[in-house]
C-alpha cells in the first residue's frame, strides 16, 4: 500500500437530479478528507448553483484539470462539462444526460490509467443518458463493457450486483426479469454461477474467510415439499449440492418471509435471492437510507448509493447523503480488502510462519482458486 | 354493547408447540382481565406441565365446564382433552394434532352459540391435525367452511387474510400459489374482488372511513412501462380503474422495493400484494415479533399470531407472547369496530343531528353498499 490516501472518484450523475445535493452534503463533513482524496467529476458551476439554491454551507472544492493533479487529502473537482450547462432541477433533459455521461467517461479513463483508485457513481437517468457513446441499460453494463477490455490481472470481469447495508449483503439470481420469466430463467448452472461469484467477492472484497451464504426459495414456504412449486427440489437444492461440492458454504433454500422475519438473515455473510423484488424489498425495507450497491466482478471497485435521481425532490434540500457516504466508505473498505487479499495470495509458496498461523489467517495452507487471483 | 366484558376464546393449538408458553406468558400480566374475559380451550394439565417445565410464574386459571360458565373478567379454561394426553415438546404427533382440533371444534361451537365473542387461535401443525373431522390446509379454510353455515346476518363469508402490525395492513391477491402460476392467476376480476373485500374490511373491521389502498406491482420497477413484463399495463392498471369506479381509493401499482424502502407504505390504510412473499417478506421483516393475522370476511372475528408451532424452540422458554397479545388486542378492537359500524349503519333513515356532523362521521349521508351490512 502506498502512503498517499486512496483516491475516490465520484461522478456527479444526472445534473438535474439529487447528485450535487448529496455530494455537497457529504463533503460538508471535512473529516472525510482524513480518509481519502476525493475527485468529483462534474462542474464547479453546477456545484455552485446547487449550493446557492439550497443554501448549503460552503464546501472547498479544489479545481483541477485532471485527477493526477488532485491535492492529496482534499476535495477536488475536475470540470467535465462546459460552462453553458443548463441546470433544471427535476427535469429529464438531454443536456443533463450528456453531462452524466461525460463524467462517467472521464472517470473510467482515469480508473484505467490509475489516476483514481475507486469509483463511486451518483445516479443517472437511464433514458436521458442514452447516446451513441452510451447504449446500455445502466451503469453496471457500461462499466462491464468499458472495463473488461482494460489490461488488468482479472480474468473474469462479469459483474454481479451486491447490495450491502449494516445487516446484510444481497445478490440476485435474476435481476430485471419479469416474474413470469423468472422460473424458466432459474437453472442449476445459473445459481451455481451466482453462488461462485458471490462467494469469491465475499472472500476477496469483504475479507470473509469462509463465507456462509443463504439461498432463498422461489416459492412460498420453500415449495412446502413440492406442494407449492417444484423448483426448490428440482433446481435450487441440486445447485446447492453442487456448490457445496466446490466448498462453497451455501445453505437453504429458505422461505424469504421467515428468513427476514426471524432475523435469521443476520447470521449469514451473504444472501442469494431468486428475483429482484425478493432481494430488494426486504433489503430496502431494512436499510433505512444507507444501502449501498456494489458491482462485484469488475477489475476495479465501483459502488453507488441505492437511490435514484430523485427528480421529485431535486433541488429541494430533502435528500439525505447517508447512502452516498456509505458508498464511499464501502469503496474504500473493499479496495483495502482486495489489496490485503491479493497480497496474501500473491506468493506461490506457502509461508513458513507457523507461530503466526492463528493471527494471520492468510497464511493458511489452502491455495486460492485460479480465478481468485 | 352489553356491560359484560368481551369474551375472548383462545384455542391452545398444537400441544407440542409453543402455544401454552405464549398463552401463559401473556396471562402473567393480569391487566388483560380488565379488558376482556378469557376462555382458553385446552387442558389444565397441559398448562400445568408447561408452567412447571419452564418455571413460569403461577397463573390463575379458573376451570369451567363450558364457556357459558366463565367468570367475567377472569382467565378461564375449558378442558377439551382427556387427562391422558401425552405432552412431547417439539414432536409432531397425532395426539397433539387431535388435541388442537378438539379445541378448535369446541371454540367454533361456542362462537356460533354466542358463548364467546371472538376467537384467537394458537398455531396448529398442518400435518398432524388432519383427521376425518379436519381435512383442510389450515385454520382459515376450516373456519370458512364451519362458519359460513351459521345463521348469521353476513351474506358474504369468503375469507381474506389480512396481516396487521403497527405499520401496515397487508392482504394478498394470491396466497399459496407457486411463482410460476402467479402471473396466470392474476386477473382483473381477482384483483377487483380482493380490493373490494379489503376496502370493506378496512371500513367495518378497522373503522377507517375512506380507506386508501396501495396496490403493489407484479414485476420489478412496476414493469418499467412494459419493458419488464406487461401485467401492470394489462391487468393491474385496468383493475385499479374499475375499483376506483366503485369508489374504492386504490393507488398504484407501486414497485415493492421502493414502496417499502421509502416509507411510502406508512401513508396507506391497506396494501394489496400480488403474491405471498411480496407481502409477507417486508411485513415480517418490519413486524419484529408483533404481527397479527386477521381473517376478514368471516361472520365472526378471528385473529392469530403470525408465528407457527415453533417446534424447534418448544418447551425452551424462548418464545415471545408479543404476537399473541397483539392478536387478542386486535380481536377486541375489531369486534368493537364492527359493533360501532353495524350500529351506525343499522338505521334506514339518516340521523338528523347536523350539530354532531363533525364529531360523528357515521352520520354521513353516504349509504353503505348492500354487502357492507
Amino acid at each position: 500500500m502506498n502512503n498517499n490516501k486512496i483516491k475516490v472518484g465520484i461522478t456527479h450523475g444526472d445534473t438535474n437530479g439529487i447528485g450535487y445535493e448529496v455530494i455537497l452534503k457529504m463533503l460538508e463533513d471535512t473529516r472525510l478528507a482524513d480518509l481519502c482524496t476525493v475527485v468529483v467529476y462534474g462542474s464547479a458551476k453546477a456545484a455552485s448553483f446547487y449550493r446557492k439554491a439550497m443554501e448549503l454551507p460552503q464546501v472547498n472544492l479544489n479545481k483541477v484539470d485532471s485527477a493526477s493533479e488532485a491535492r492529496d487529502g482534499a476535495f477536488n473537482i475536475v470540470n467535465v462539462v462546459g460552462e453553458d450547462l443548463k441546470i433544471e432541477p427535476g427535469q429529464e433533459s438531454e443536456a443533463a444526460g450528456a453531462a452524466a455521461f461525460a463524467a462517467l467517461e472521464a472517470a473510467v479513463t482515469d480508473l484505467r490509467e490509475g489516476a483514481i483508485d475507486v469509483l463511486v457513481t451518483a445516479p443517472i437517468d437511464k433514458h436521458s443518458i442514452q447516446s451513441p457513446g452510451f447504449n446500455f441499460p445502466g451503469h453496471t453494463e457500461y462499466l462491464e463493457a468499458s472495463l473488461t477490455n482494460a489490461e488488468t490481472p482479472e480474468q473474469d470481469s462479469k459483474a454481479l450486483m451486491i447490495l450491502c447495508n449494516e445487516h446484510m449483503r444481497v445478490a440476485l439470481a435474476t435481476v430485471h426479469t419479469p416474474v413470469s420469466k423468472v422460473p424458466e430463467a432459474l437453472t442449476k448452472e445459473l445459481i451455481v454461477d451466482r453462488l461462485t461469484r458471490l462467494d469469491r467477492s465475499l472472500r476477496r472484497d469483504f475479507g470473509v474467510q469462509n463465507p456462509r451464504i443463504a439461498v432463498l426459495s422461489l416459492n412460498p414456504h420453500a415449495g412446502e415439499k413440492g406442494l407449492i412449486g417444484s423448483e426448490e427440489n428440482d433446481i435450487i437444492a441440486p445447485a446447492l449440492e453442487q456448490a457445496r461440492d466446490s466448498r462453497i458454504l451455501a445453505f437453504g433454500p429458505y422461505p424469504s418471509d421467515g428468513f427476514f422475519g426471524s432475523g435469521n438473515f443476520k447470521t449469514f455473510d451473504g444472501i442469494l435471492a431468486m428475483y429482484h423484488d425478493q432481494g430488494l424489498t426486504p433489503f430496502k425495507a431494512l436499510s433505512m437510507d444507507s444501502g449501498v450497491n456494489f458491482t462485484a466482478g469488475l477489475p476495479f471497485v465501483r459502488t453507488s448509493p441505492d437511490h435514484g435521481t430523485g427528480y421529485d425532490i431535486a433541488g429541494k434540500g430533502l435528500a439525505s447523503p447517508a447512502s452516498l457516504r456509505e458508498a464511499v466508505y464501502a469503496a474504500i473498505d473493499i479496495y483495502r480488502n482486495r489489496q490485503n487479499y491479493d497480497e496474501a495470495y500473491r506468493r506461490p509458496l506457502r509461508r513458513q510462519h507457523p507461530e503466526k498461523e492463528k493471527k494471520a489467517p492468510e497464511t493458511r495452507a489452502e491455495t486460492p482458486k485460479e480465478e481468485d487471483k
